[in-house]
């Protein structure tokens, strides 16, 4: 549901971060009745994401008669393309133009950065997932993108998975403790995910019958071990220190999912302009 | 004023964000009463921002009571330093971590870009500033990690400052009636700021006094033949193209403000991970 | 975490509505200075929830300098008993009064009567769970009031769980396909539970991998060859139609959990008063 | 003015509340566009309250597009009956669908309670009132709930009315010194109602001029007395204890209201479910 | 309860709205270190209103270890008093003055023009109350000078009172029937005021039993011969048309209310400067 | 962009604080499906500002669809005129009637104060403008009137100009000193301006560049040598004492800018009624 990702009481706080006591300059020039059209042009080549899920609902929040089209998510985009227009009042426009380009820049820069991940692992059963390193206030946001991107999501907060690490585990005494007390108290339609970092906890994972196993900065002959130790009896993830580079030989170990914080906190935004017409 | 960066409805929003419902496994885990110290690792190098003015409110948002000590602004880091130590109940460390975290990493990240901007231009008299391409709901946080990095910020919002552009100009018919009738009707508080693509146009703001002329995406010789024809008429910002490697050469032209926008929309994030002690 | 179940402005709001324009009686009468002790009886016999968690916020929030002691949560109250005191200023202790006695009974109500469903399985292995049937805007207090009373969570929410309903099996023709597309997409945190109303359903859910099967609306006969047929090979959750007289038997077929719409939309407040001393 | 009763944002939070990171399973399952009908389906007998001024805001919160067709209020309902119909994209009915019927099972059960009260009181002049002992966030619900069953509303919250109670009393002395001190500070538009437990003070309060007298706890016999005892010098409201066994007698003794805390802290919900078409 | 007048996210909201980005003078000029005193300097007599409920909680809402004392609500200012004193880090202080200037400076208008009707009617028995016409979000601040100076305060809200007005006796036919239906339906707390142009209309107000009659817009001569109509059988209220040249007579003619919207609506503000000590 | 005036939670607000727990007079009396029109009406002569952008926004707020038609901003308007028509449901027009009169009695009344300051400088140079001495919550109406009355805008806020006042002075030792710091780090679209009360300190200004020299209750005579003594290196602007006696002769001066806290702060509101046709 696109129409959801941003709800309208952060757009509207996005755009009076943005325009303050309001654009000087352009109040000054146009005529408040004054219409144009105009159009959003890619900089460079990219993954399209976000514009009628994210700048439609800006120019719409700015002025709900502003007709909007835009391409499809998903769509590889080259440099010089046309992929959005808007018509409507130009103050309007110009209102809207500089919060929709920074959400669009944004998601489509971290869909193409999930894009690149998610074809260097084609062909394995490996699905790439993000973490909860997104922007603070924008995570439904990249969260979209990187499924737009190809990418599937983790869960999406504290409440909606389970993740027991170590000092979940050091607190407890060991693995086995803190599942018993995880699978005691959590809602029971959360599986009961383990943080590992070596195949001795990984035993002791199966041992008490955790459903996923994070194997967490290893190396990857230590991951093909551990999925081979696995065999099926819990669903395999790894992360840390992922890149472009070695992301596909992970894969190729068997893990079922390969979580990656840099989809969403250091994908690079494309470059996108709005142009008058 | 560090306290004011975010304000606590904005923290409170990042921390529901994260937690969602709660967290489920640390409540299975740890009793309420129970109480840690932790602290933030670096795992790479980077200059410093926003321990105390990000993070340390995230973490009295979700107590008042937890003790928050950390690294000032500006500082160097070397990966493995501690840069932030954090006592208090660990269901409240655990509650903060993710947000104080996402947002310090921004930040730092941030700042280290421009700093390495700023080293580049060291010697001349040119400002490095930011722009509006800033990530929705966090323009004040990343302007200040502008700031942290030595750089300047360019006008918060569009109330906050006059760019006259190109499409103000079609609108009017020339450079000369946009600015003149922003001269008569915006606060008298605003200098005038011009862009400009091309000599003929530098010289059309110099004949209508305007005070800023902004050299949009024009070549280094281009920038300093501009430079040579203003004189000290006005002050001069280039922006457009500008990367780690060309911004020496056009600092060297004499413009007054190099105006980048990756500063804001494109820095990774850098690498903290928080312990529990 | 006590403190978090109802956020700062939901209670600012709750005092709104109770105060209007102000207490007009109260202020013809008191001092703004004048001090007293209060305290809330109970007016009947009950479990305590909340005097601390929901009560004391509400005190804290009109005045932070209000002194306030209550009994722990789930303690069994007799009629008669003082189970909070407070002291501070008449005109604050009379502003938070209704709304914490508000939430206070309706809190202990839920409390009371889950415990009452608890002690009638007591012996069995089976859970007591809540459900989605909640007060709006009061999820997080009736949720925890459940747990108080010795039940225990289902899903918060829409995205902290998953149920494949009749709808959605419809829709995808089979339980298999409706499953398969939820294996896919949903974040592998989340167990796959599936709402079965026959036998036949119940096969088609073990073969296809479901993690939990919800029998819904079943007798117990039914229930208890369902149960035989699953044999350890998901979990069991019996809904629909549960009361106090026929839980003991549900419980009895072996089911691990009940889930009860009642515990949060019918149970009856308890009944206590405050006093100024 | 039905379309008042919720404000939009508080119908937009009890959205939240119920999606959280949004519906995964049925993300999974249907396509945005995919349109259905449903219906609201009474599994009991009620008298029907909210579809048009509850569900229906709930439903075009989530689409203004969706089509939504309802009993009128006050309708009495038989259980098999479909009381209200909708029209929309499948994701949007099943996210609006919980929130929907939690609030309608909220507002029915009240109707229904009160509605039975005033049955109770047929024939007398007793007016049956409802109380402050409302559900935090939804007093406005509850109490048209109350008014859809017959019932009226005492005042709607501290502002509205004046009461002065046995610690305003005490405070002040007397019944005459307190009467004294709200009648010279309180807006002249509010009556002056005293609570009073005994004849004497019925007498105090006649003496003063109350305008509305409250037997508070009262039995019946000594109701009586007090009703003659006043004989018309002011509106006597009855209070405390009322069940549906004993408020047609006490309406009997001729009291003009009778106020009841249960009709909206104890009333349970009635049964409704929703069907997909 | 001065601290109540405003809410916390009220003072938030004009604290943003005055500081916008922030205060890039101070900014520059000040370390966040630095601490310093200031003072309120009368600049003309007035009645003072609303220094410690006012001004104290905006500097608190800036910093609230700002220590802060004024003059008591109701003293008599004269030009070039000290009225209040802060201490405090110097960018709290200047980031606070103007919002607590704006507000005390019209709370000390609002006052000192009540006051000024208040003496005009000394020794009569009539009161000074005030109306809605308020400035919009201010309200409860207005009300409250009102109160200050001497005034008493009219309904608060269109719940808090009944107001028959020409356009409901026109709908209904008659004062009788409009009376009626306002019996029948509206809270039994509220007084019934009808609004009256004639002495006719005040005979069928009394016929009916109305407990409040406005005489609106009426000379002096008419007031005073509707007054002796009436009679003590119902409460008197003038309005329209009052000024301080004509309210004493007003007054004199036995009414028990003179409303007067300039009271809130056109009180100039009273001139205050903060200075640094 | 006069539907940006207020935002829609800024109405709502209002409409809330006027309406409270809902007009109890009219909702007895009027059905919900009752249409009528109603005219605002002017009692007395003034300058015509905000029908369109203030009152018909409220009317939309309370329901979008009445519609209303009213005079344009800056028309002259005579007691007796007709200057707004609306039509729709009575329930809806009377609740939003208060609120939508509040705001438009204050916008004409702050415009035509506004007018009469322009008129009085007509056939200077100086232009009339504003300050920050606005009503809390209220800024961007008040600076709207004063546009529609012909005056100009001074900064918004304390983030969209710079004023170096005698504290900013005295903690940097001189007027050289504050601007060369506010010079080094405020954004270079801002203009310095500088508060001198002396001649003495008009020379420092232009000494160091000052580009704004804010006259501070100076004499009439003071401000004339000063004038003569900038003679065109800065603009001016006076300020302090300005009354609608004395505007003529400072303007005379050759001043660029009279600034007038008493156009927003002590604006009498016009008498606008509303009647039901």
């Amino acid at each position: 549901m696109p129409k959801n990702i941003l709800r309208s009481e952060e757009i509207a706080a996005f755009l009076r971060e943005d325009s303050g006591a309001g654009d000087v300059t352009s109040a000054a020039i146009f005529d408040p009745a004054q219409e144009a059209g105009a159009c959003f042009i890619a900089k460079e080549d990219f993954l399209c994401a976000g514009l009628m899920a994210l700048a439609a609902p800006v120019f719409a929040a700015v002025n709900p008669a502003i007709v909007c089209k835009g391409r499809q998510d998903g769509h590889r985009i080259t440099a010089g393309d046309k992929i959005l227009t808007v018509q409507g009042p130009v103050l309007d426009l110009l209102r809207a133009e500089r919060v929709a380009l920074n959400l669009v820049q944004r998601a489509c820069g971290i869909a193409t950065l999930t894009a690149r991940f998610v074809d260097a692992v084609r062909g394995t059963g490996a699905k790439i997932v993000d973490t909860r390193k997104t922007t603070p206030g924008l995570r439904s946001l990249e969260k979209y993108a990187v499924r737009v991107g190809g990418g599937h999501n983790h869960r999406f907060d504290l409440g909606c998975g389970i993740l027991i690490k170590d000092n979940h585990i050091a607190a407890c005494g060991s693995i086995a403790a803190a599942v018993a007390k995880v699978r005691e108290q959590a809602p029971h339609g959360l599986r009961i995910e383990v943080e590992a970092e070596t195949l001795d906890q990984v035993e002791e994972c199966l041992a008490c019958g955790a459903e996923i196993i994070l194997l967490d900065n290893m190396e990857t002959a230590a991951i093909e071990e551990a999925v081979a130790l696995i065999n099926g009896r819990a669903l395999v993830e790894a992360s840390g220190g992922v890149t472009l580079a070695n992301v596909g030989e992970i894969a190729r170990t068997g893990v079922d999912f390969i979580s990656i914080g840099a989809l969403t906190h250091s994908a690079p935004a494309v470059d996108i302009s709005m142009r008058l017409t």
